[in-house]
């Protein structure tokens, strides 16, 4: 089969043998997948990484234990934890100590036309979500932990800060759950497509002072962090969503006199993420700038890799 | 009278004219008070303070509107708040956006002969409780804090870093609460105060990985957060007590990975505080290093900068 591998920096379409499965396992050709930006993390170098990227996907289970899963249109989480530790056993597989990653930790991943996963990793699409939406589950998944950390009250005023990929669908999230979202962002273009959900937006480069309980964190740059403590309320909470391989200066001195809360955030359940799909109060069709042939994963690497690049597709044409 | 007076990194005693009380306010006698590392932060210039610090006092109380105060002992919260904005109507005075603070923020502190303060913020200590320990009021307030962000369960087993002051007020406050307290110090004199008041220590240089729930930070060092954070487990929390007057380099990627909650924690209420005191449910006796009399503050302030020096106290001997 071809599949993309990554290694050194460099991304390289190659022929290898199709994964074998093991019991529990589904076999899945991979129909759609995304490029995130920890993809081209993992380019940079970071995690040591080297084989098969990609972890967001739509795939059609070839062959698995489970008969009527075999011919269907499935997502599935990245996760591959040992499940009977004691994170597995309270339903936070997510943190498994022992867990491998779908295309980023030691298992290989969905940018090839065939991957293997446990069955209990897979969720069905439904009929009325289309692969190029159901796509986005994974990010949308990332987007629908900040409500699973933390509680905030229907039509409170909340803000996000950053309005690339991940921060146009939080805000989208939090606003489906009836916030009050305002966008806080540089990017016209990308502003547009969260005022078209109905997002209010805030383009000016002035960072309003104190003015939220609830900040998300989304700019993906080393500055946001210091912007979201400033635009927090004291007692408020600033939710960390960008990862940075880089260390990041924190003044702490606000955060304590504040009594801010950092909380870090990052995988989150599928469910929630497919039902909004689903009933469609996400928009997510306005987010693919560009769609490349699996065996053109190169440049599609590059293209994502461009400043400001909405998301990239990689199509497994065969 | 007699006061300290600082400015430009210089300590000085001097003389001058007994303050005045208005309505609702009490003029108070000092009788002992307690030096903070944030006073000796702003001798090292922080917040730009010049006049008179203190704001860990026991006082007299000379003159006020309520007759059933007059020569009761008293501490005092070092908030002075509007009592009008939001946060003041929700009990949270202490992040009144309008205050200021004894002997920090624009209001002459304690260490003087006399200081006046709203009667509202003041506490009657009860006769149980020695003036020498009513003068830790304040700082065990901040650590009782810690209980009133974080819920924990009883018998938890939970970790304070740094054998500091604060770090072994935190670690009886919580011990007293029922936790099963580890306190990480590398100061063997220290770690004998938190072992006699029954706390389990460790003064090894490895720190335990992701072994914690919560951690509570109170190294006063740079370093101490990311130690916190690899200290504590996947969808654990940080407590933040270390002001620092510093840039902290954090490498967020841990706090997200491990989605981990980092909570700064400032000022606390002191009735927690004054009741533990009184149940003599904490040990504070030998955690005072030394005395001088209000008039030796200079010498006062530079045995308190000594590295490792505990609680020094200045008393009023007029």
């Amino acid at each position: 089969m071809k599949a993309v591998y990554l290694a050194a920096g460099r991304v390289a379409v190659r022929e290898t043998d199709i994964p074998e499965r093991k019991a529990g396992q589904a076999l899945l050709r991979m129909l759609v997948a995304g490029v995130c930006n920890t993809d081209l993390e993992l380019q940079r170098g970071y995690y040591g990484f080297s084989g098969i990227p990609g972890h967001e996907f739509v795939a059609e289970v070839i062959q698995c234990d489970n008969a009527n899963l075999t011919g269907k249109r499935v997502v599935g989480e990245i996760n591959l934890n040992c499940n009977a530790c004691e994170f597995c056993s309270a339903g936070l597989g997510r943190h498994c100590p022992f867990r491998k990653v779908l295309g980023i930790v030691d298992y290989p991943g969905a940018f090839a036309e065939y991957l293997v996963l446990p069955e209990r990793n897979l969720h069905e699409v439904p009929q009325e979500v289309l692969t190029e939406q159901a796509v986005f589950t994974e990010p949308l998944a990332a987007a629908c932990e900040v409500l699973d950390q933390v509680s905030m009250e229907r039509g409170e005023r909340v803000a996000v800060l950053g309005d690339g990929k991940l921060g146009l669908l939080i805000a989208q999230v939090l606003n489906a759950r009836g916030l009050q979202v305002v966008l806080f962002g540089r990017h016209e273009t990308k502003l547009t497509i969260a005022r078209r959900a109905g997002i209010e937006t805030n383009g000016s480069n002035e960072r309003p002072k104190a003015a939220f309980r609830v900040v998300v964190e989304a700019t993906g740059s080393a500055a946001g962090l210091a912007e979201a403590v400033t635009m927090t309320r004291p007692r408020g909470t600033v939710v960390m969503k960008s990862t940075i391989h880089q260390t990041v200066p924190l003044d702490t001195a606000p955060v304590i006199v504040n009594e801010i809360s950092l909380v870090g955030s990052r995988c989150g359940r599928f469910e929630p993420a497919i039902d909004l799909l689903s009933a469609r109060r996400v928009q997510v069709a306005e987010m693919v700038e560009a769609e490349f042939p699996l065996g053109a994963a190169e440049e599609g690497f590059a293209r994502a890799a461009q400043r400001g690049t909405l998301k990239v597709l990689l199509r497994n044409d065969q």
